[in-house]
């Protein structure tokens, strides 16, 4: 019998197991279910994920839709070091500023129109790089970089976005500052933003939707 | 000044320039035409391209287009480790048995009905893994094995091909085999496939189509 | 003559050059000055750089000096995929909330009380870690995770950061969002923050110090 | 008691673990049969194999022996990112058409004259680079592309073969092809090599060396 | 629940676990004692460490105090690719010629006076690089290249060094050659130095200090 | 006309020119004598190097021949990661103790009988691990760890190393500590080694054989 690395996943396990994103060593290395990871119990079904358009009745009016390794979802992805997501976007939906800590991201456009742009960082003067675009059009996110998308079109959009990693991450910036848990210091926010702390505090009671 | 690694470029380059696919040192390392890539003179451009159907009317009945680093096409790529293809099926249209050398693939189906499928190493008995796939359908293909896809629906198919690599290459089994230039020794290919030279000497004759 | 690999850097260069970050193929790779990059003109000062305490009487109250890569400052750094800072605090300095993009980072205290912390991304819960650290504590940030510094002591503080990239790239929250240029699409901003626009015309107006 | 981390391997394992190719974190991280890895029992038998000359009795007239890692033969090889293989020619030996899906290799000639190549991929032109190989002569063979090994002498011919991973894989063009387990719809194969349906069943009930 | 990959630690576990040092695939992996390591366990103390200065009363008049990653110490730093570690140097005190196997390292002078260096590889011709730094000076140390650090002021001295690896592991060189268990075969050390078997039986015999 | 990368190299280039050792973006990147590096002018003898017995006739009374990349030797290796070394020993001869900064290595012996032994770092005990090697034996040397060979059979000896790199380095204890150009300050060595100045002295007054 033979046992695959990436294995020490528990039968109950319902999200993401794996820890490194470099060039396998086997064919594929499934996140298997069954403990120990046997090859031979592979099959297409781990290699395959069927994606429904996401549903945009939600304050961002937009949803992302991920497709990436899990144990539930798709475990053939495990090492692999790419994965995907759907963006459904109603008029005027917006996928928040936020970055992907452990990928560079490739989007194309399906349908509708997007306002899309990426800040660069300290060093390189936080420089503003953004593009309307339309159906076929294509815009690469650089590793790290603070992002967005907002639907100018009048109706729908549509986008498919790959992803460097099998597990990008992605950390909204207005949640991780004013939604963490247990919140962030006041101090240290009303002094990085130079606001009052009647802001702070109005800010950190908010509703902040759970982007993908 | 500011110069960037990755930019021993001439004027005139019209193709694929970068040679590594690891994390990059900077906000982006932008492929450019300028001989000192200044990142000062990177433009949302360079981030940007727009992608058209794919003109299925060849012998595949299927046409690859590929979204990868290139100095003309999407410069911004350059050192980022991923890259994207639509891919056109007409009816029956193929894109037949080829390897990335360099990437893992996910496929994800726009529209149509595909089969699809990857047969693993000698060490894993080459075993095959094939679905059929439909409109919102994903598949995963391994790095460096077989894989294939045949519209097997009535009308048109669509499907968009994320990759990790920047340049993921593509070595299409009878292309390399057949139309290897100068030809692969016949007396290799008959012992390899066990058939006879007539064979083999029709095959290096006809005419394969150029796949991306 | 041996020509070093990263070398392609004008005489006039006065910044970073280099562009990834794995094992190195020679024993070191200069970023030189010289055109040719003979290992041969390799000296001792390569390696070698002095760093001075940082001017903390700025907004922040609060000066990182960082050790990277860089032609004029510390070219024997190049390939090898670590750096430095130095951080000085005044009396309620800030290193306010950033990441890193291209790199974790461990920072010892040298002198003086810390309050520091980082939130974890959107699929782990937008949680906050945070410690109060004194002389001779120890507090990791992951990559590509928010995170800051207070000083919440009655003096000085200073501290040694060390960072696993030779250009881990800093990306001020405050700055990125509200000091783009160009300005970010209000509409961005307003709905990205729930706020309303006279609020990101304030927060666009004022002026953010450019934290390295 | 120090656990070393690639080692969730059952007793009875005898096949292949690992799963990653990078630098190590430990001085060796065996791959051991014992289940809790204890590098206090690490031995040097563990970093010690011994290869006899192949047996070419076979329809290929070759035998390749591999020197990877395995948790019977050679666990020491764990994590370090390389193996080795014995390749044992008959005269008019073959080691047919093949690619490495993770790692390109160097071949030395020890005894014999061999007719070596590789072709490029589609967008190189599937260029051949072929040479004649007598002892002492070295060759390369790229990641990932397509390569043969004939012996074109006329006594029997020895190469060592270098690979760049502790498990390159392989994977025989033909027993990929026609092998397959189930088979590739002959729809596929067809039309991917424009011949008859008739040629295709015969060359999938061929029986084909498994070639290691 | 989810389950962190670099788990497979027994809770009796004292010293390193992790085996490699690429770019992590979750916001962490905390080298969990609990042995499913679920992320809903990971506190700020798993990301903290205190150290104190080190005791120096010991042959070399010098003492090394890693910050690595460890069960006991800081496992918020497995996956990460960095470490830290403290140097105490009482007066004339040495940390003799060394390297490292899996990092390049910088090093920051707090306090004294320090005469440092590293000698490159033979392909270099050996070279030695060395400088006296003072408080504020920082050096580099290629990768795997022999280095080391002699106090030649008239106070103690202190320093930093950076580490690119959570495990660079450390081989004093007069250990390896003269401490080796079981010793290493005489007639290896006579050869290899010139030298007389008298001179290695002394060597052998000495007793020589436990540097980290 | 394509640009390959790593191709900063000048005419007269007659050594080592690579910089890092990932996997490549393009079928294959030579490093070419031609400052334009285009890949059409690439041919079959960028791939093919001619190795001849190396000569023992010297203090070693061994020899190891490097096949690495080189512009004048073997430019075809640029990026694959992977090197070769010849190595002959006369009867005694010795390979001394020496550490690859840059690879793990895989021996196997051709002919003759060979002492082999490498030995852990501080953190695991300095222990060592050897074998006596004869003709089909295999042993694996872990990167960065000090190694040897001794001939220990009556007659020659020959064996074949694969390295993980394309350019592994070398550094020979004695020649490092000894033969350092300018020499190490003795009170470093006396120090380290617990010996007295004569010694030393001595000691770098000697010959030492350049090892490759």
């Amino acid at each position: 019998m033979v046992v695959c690395l990436l294995v020490a996943i528990l039968a109950l396990t319902s999200s993401v197991v794996s820890a490194y994103d470099p060039s396998p060593l086997q064919d594929f290395c499934v996140a298997a279910k069954e403990k120990d990871g046997d090859p031979k119990l592979v099959k297409p079904e781990d290699f395959f994920l069927h994606v429904e358009p996401g549903n945009t009745d939600n304050p961002n009016n937009a949803q992302v839709t991920p497709v990436s390794v899990s144990v539930d979802q798709l475990p053939g992805l495990n090492t692999l070091g790419i994965s995907l997501a759907r963006i459904d976007f109603a008029p005027k939906g917006i996928n928040p500023p936020h970055t992907h800590p452990r990928a560079s991201e490739i989007l194309i456009v399906l349908e509708g129109t997007l306002y899309v742009g990426f800040v660069t960082s300290n060093q390189d003067g936080n420089r503003l790089f953004t593009k309307v675009l339309n159906k076929g059009d294509v815009f690469v996110f650089p590793i790290g970089l603070i992002h967005f998308q907002l639907n100018v079109g009048y109706g729908n959009a549509v986008a498919i976005a790959a992803l460097g990693s099998q597990n990008a991450g992605t950390i909204t910036i207005a949640n991780a500052l004013f939604k963490a848990n247990p919140p962030i210091s006041p101090e240290v926010l009303t002094k990085a933003f130079q606001v009052d702390q009647k802001l702070i505090d109005d800010l950190q009671k908010k509703s902040w939707y759970d982007t993908n």
